[in-house]
């Protein structure tokens, strides 16, 4: 096996390169070289490298989160009575710590970036268990934004032969994938149609339970009209809906009340759905599945199209995401991708992430 | 398969936990759960998480050196003549920007860590070769300080059924790994054993080529027996030094020439040899090894053992690190664990490394 050896040390010159030829009794070095680091890569690895700053709190964090989340498998196996060595395989999304899917300028080079935590070798030697961890990396590295990744389960769950289907997940932002009847999995198209639950959650904290305060009150229809000329609602995809767009400065500068919020958030909905009129079915997930008057007037909004919570098909409306990972961890250990280039810009569909024994 | 999906959100309000049972076919759920982070936790990855800070240069320095370490390859390639695509493998140590082997107090817990950049997904995506990166994690999950890994390579290449070798490594700090005739890897003690050119670069920077400076001075004795009566030198191994104890605080106070740096870097590696009689040959790499002046000084404390360039057993002295990482991932690759417990304090040997497709 021909195998090259990469590493720069601690004086952070530049990279040391060796190409070996390897076998199980030998072992001969074909090449070796160092290509020495531009002196402002230099700088901004000994700025990062500082035992003093955050780097400290970042690395100490990747191993407790590893920990954590080792830990919290343990316990929902030993809360849902499910033996921990029943299980083959871990995907471990990680806590997002930072994500730039857009590439920006940085040291003179254009990069997208996404970093997750949560050591996926500790959570392997933890329970014992292959562990796949840093699912968007392989992604961005294609050319990607690193997100979403949502609509590869939902392909994979609901695509049907006869049926055109839209897999909407209402979290704090809500989003569509949208499954034409008998789709390839690049015909899938995905994008945030607007708020979900942010606005609803601002104006009753921590959340309006089953839509009671929205169905008291009464819709401001001005205001509404007003809201929905904005331009993100009529652009076509791929777009991506920020949590600063509906904040608190949101809130406070359109005086919205909830109900006009709930409103707002299912027409969003409703028209982004409305572009493909090939689809008679709305399968919804995430907090906002459990808002019974969003969902009324959704269907309302909807007609002529069955309007129906994930858990009708065998998904439980708040362990989507969850699922997902897991999924995609199978999906990598039989060595198949699990990206959708038309959802995320890749350029092509890739494995993802990475195992630790 | 039964696959566990772990992911914390945005909102990192706690883990979600999914159990699913998957087949080609079909996915069920078998149970589900949020596990609440504690708040201390919590706050502390709010803190880093913050895209303003130091994170973000992480991030982003993470890809971009992920691109360099890919180009620092396809370079060496192409200057020494080797087509890219006969390489199998490749073994990516990264840049290290922290680590910490001894475990201290954080967020209530005793934690170890390290964290190495230049994501191996890019180094993947960008030459199309499988990448293993992220060696020294899985050390630490096993309860090991992440290193020295070095003496898992002494071990493979430098092992006799017949005779006692010494790997030494002479970088800015100097340090051996002890292989007893006919030894398993069990048997093999690794040490820093103290300064290396450390001392001696300070006061001929960059440094002092063929040891001339050295060779053409005096060594100050009463110093060096002074130097000589630190504690370091005669405690039991393991033990590590660190840079700090040789750096120009150290250089200022002592106020130390050159000749006598040179004679302490030998006698200090001569004293730690000495600890191990039933070793006949003494195997020099590193930058020291170029310094003629020192090899004589060494070669002059070690009488009866021969000392010699790795270079004669077809290690390239200065390659050696890079070579280190090539055959970690040749042994990943092939399930067999890369640490040396002895060395690194690990409870097992356990397979090091993550792969990237």
């Amino acid at each position: 096996m021909r195998v090259a050896g990469l590493i720069s040390g601690t004086s952070v010159d530049g990279i040391d390169v060796a190409i070996v030829d390897i076998d199980e009794r030998s072992l001969s070095l074909v090449s070796h070289a160092t290509v020495p680091y531009a002196p402002e890569v230099r700088d901004a690895i000994l700025a990062v490298s500082n035992a003093d700053t955050q780097t400290r709190d970042i690395a100490r964090l990747n191993f407790v989160l590893g920990e954590l989340f080792a830990e919290a498998l343990v316990r929902t196996c030993s809360a849902t009575h499910v033996p921990l060595h029943s299980i083959d395989l871990i995907g471990s999304h990680g806590q997002t710590i930072f994500h730039e899917g857009d590439a920006v300028e940085y040291l003179g080079r254009r990069v997208a970036s996404t970093m997750q935590i949560g050591e996926g070798g500790v959570i392997a030697e933890h329970t014992g268990i292959l562990t796949c961890s840093d699912f968007r990396v392989a992604d961005i590295a294609a050319g990607g934004k690193g997100a979403p990744l949502v609509p590869f389960l939902d392909y994979r769950l609901f695509r049907s032969e006869t049926a055109g289907r839209v897999a909407l997940n209402i979290g704090g932002i809500a989003n569509i994938t949208v499954i034409p009847a008998g789709a390839r999995s690049q015909d899938v198209v995905a994008f945030d149609t607007g708020p979900g639950n942010m606005i609803m959650d601002q104006l009753a904290p921590p959340f309006d339970r089953d839509g009671a305060k929205a169905r008291a009150g009464k819709v401001n229809e001005k205001l509404l009209a007003e809201l929905l000329a904005d331009a993100y609602y009529s652009a076509p995809p791929p777009k991506t809906a920020g949590r600063e767009q509906y904040g608190a400065e949101f809130v406070k500068r359109m005086g919205i009340d909830i109900t006009t919020a709930a409103e707002l958030t299912a027409r969003t909905i409703a028209i982004s759905i409305d572009r493909y009129p090939a689809t008679a079915e709305v399968i919804v997930s995430g907090g906002g599945a459990h808002n019974s008057y969003l969902m009324e007037r959704l269907a309302a909004r909807l007609p002529g199209r069955r309007v129906f919570p994930s858990s009708k098909l065998g998904v439980d409306i708040d362990a989507k995401e969850a699922v997902l990972f897991a999924l995609l961890a199978y999906e990598s250990r039989r060595g198949r991708p699990g990206n959708i280039p038309s959802a995320t810009g890749a350029r092509r569909a890739v494995v993802l992430g990475k195992f630790s024994v």
